[in-house]
């Protein structure tokens, strides 16, 4: 297992020249809320800044069923899976995401005497980008372009909102929607919003916590865990999203996808680790902080060059 | 007509020492959510501080029918109607109040390039008070006590959270529910929490917007509006929470009780002026601090005694 990140020890009082732990809590129904909320305000209590970034897809899923507009997903040209996101969707996905589960993390939070502030990235535009209102989709062989979409992609994120909040003594819970340069609202990646987030803010460290211990080199074999990848900074600036985690993305399936393509945006926002963890455990955060699950961290060694090593 | 307060006149730059304008804008559907995102977004640019507060009944009744959990309404001991709130209507109540319609009016003011943040009481404890998880009520000439039920009252308002916004130049959007002193999520009466709001932060006023030009002496003649009500602030002491407002309480008519409750606890908390004011026409906000609707002033005289007068 890696060594603990030595940025990661629980420290006194916040100090204000220490980036914030971020902190992404997938949205699938078997990550331990409990045991999340547990943890975080234990290193809330031990002086660390803390930001949580939530999900929630498989329960907007449920409540768009129930309310007899079901989910529809496409793939994009670049071959990920997203949500179609109409306005009646985007509505739906604002109830769920912003209301229904923001409001659980807040109040898991508040129980514990933890100050807990949930905010949408619409609000003072935390996640700002473009809205793409065409969507350029494939089925099969065929490309398609829908319209009337509201989806967009973090470009910009609001830190003075974010500081005011952390230099407070507050703990930030976020959740997409994000909101396009014009105000609107639009579905944003919640994975790819918490690195956007952990890069501008300068954090320590990106923990995703999900339903599975980490990224497997044989999904979903658990045991073929990997635990460690190595990557150079310079590793990182290639033409495509997750340059230098090709490993990473090989063994990727569905949702992990963006966890990584994530990871790699945070590794070149500054960030120096990531670690890919899980969320179904007690103590899951310190776990990851301690080795467990699948870091990814940027060799400190300005003269290495070459293929990144995957380890198990 | 009344003289428009002197305070409410738009100023320059926002001003340290006055306090914001609060606005509580109803969740019926007859209002018009543009008229006031607009009028608030003048009221913004023009140098004032403000706070909005947002209702959502009629929305949360329609979704709780959808997802098959239809509303219950109970009277209180003390003849009010309120919402059964069990645990699953509170998160029927959060989807619709903290997702849908808090982000659709931060939405609308985003897009009119106004820096609104959304937040519920529950962040930060905006509005903390007692749970009342015992709820009396009557049903005809019975009285029953309710267990489960997830309902409180504003007692304390979190006003350092709402300065470190409002100093940072945003506009807070806020909604129930609040928080418990035990950090748990509770449904709180939103009239009675922007009265705690005016009142915490030293508002110059607060504005009640609804489907009505204000009280009316003969519901629901139109013609019958009641323009103001003055009373001493002597009057505003006795044991009845409306005290000093008889004349108002006598003529609301449902939801309009909780709007009257409130301008008493509003006015008890120092503010020198509540409006109760029509949401559904253009400028609602200025035509309000203009003079429109019904206005209920403290008499500025110190010597001033005997009955409110109500005039016509």
């Amino acid at each position: 297992m890696p060594e603990p990140h030595p940025a990661d020890a629980p420290t006194g009082p916040r100090q204000a020249g220490e980036g914030p732990l971020v902190i992404k809590a997938g949205g699938g129904k078997s990550l331990d809320l409990d045991a999340i909320a547990s943890d975080v305000a234990e290193l809330f209590n031990s002086g660390r800044a803390v930001v949580l970034v939530h999900g929630g897809a498989e329960t907007t899923n449920e409540v768009a069923e129930q309310l007899g507009h079901p989910p529809q997903f496409v793939t994009s040209e670049s071959g990920y899976s997203s949500r179609r996101t109409d306005r009646r969707t985007l509505e739906i996905f604002e109830m769920v995401y912003c209301g229904l589960l923001n409001k659980r993390w807040v109040e898991q939070l508040q129980r514990r005497g933890i100050p807990a502030v949930g905010l949408s990235g619409l609000d003072g535009r935390l996640f700002e980008g473009r809205r793409k209102d065409k969507l350029r989709i494939r089925v099969g062989a065929r490309r398609l372009v829908l319209r009337d979409d509201w989806t967009g992609t973090v470009e910009r994120v609001n830190t003075e909102l974010l500081r005011l909040l952390l230099d407070g003594g507050y703990l930030p819970v976020l959740t997409p929607p994000g909101s396009s340069f014009n105000g609107e609202a639009v579905n944003v990646d919640g994975d790819r919003a918490a690195a956007a987030v952990a890069g501008a803010l300068g954090a320590s460290t990106l923990v995703y916590l999900s339903g599975a211990p980490g990224l497997l080199a044989d999904f979903p074999d658990e045991a073929s865990l990997i635990s460690r990848l190595d990557v150079a900074r310079d590793e990182l600036t290639g033409p495509e999203a997750h340059a230098g985690l090709e490993p990473l993305m090989a063994a990727a399936q569905d949702r992990m996808k963006k966890k990584v393509l994530g990871a790699a945006e945070a590794l070149r926002g500054g960030l120096s680790r990531v670690v890919l963890a899980d969320g179904r455990i007690e103590r899951p955060v310190r776990a990851a902080l301690e080795g467990a699950g699948t870091h990814v961290v940027v060799r400190s060694s300005v003269t290495s060059h070459g293929a990144a090593e995957a380890t198990r």
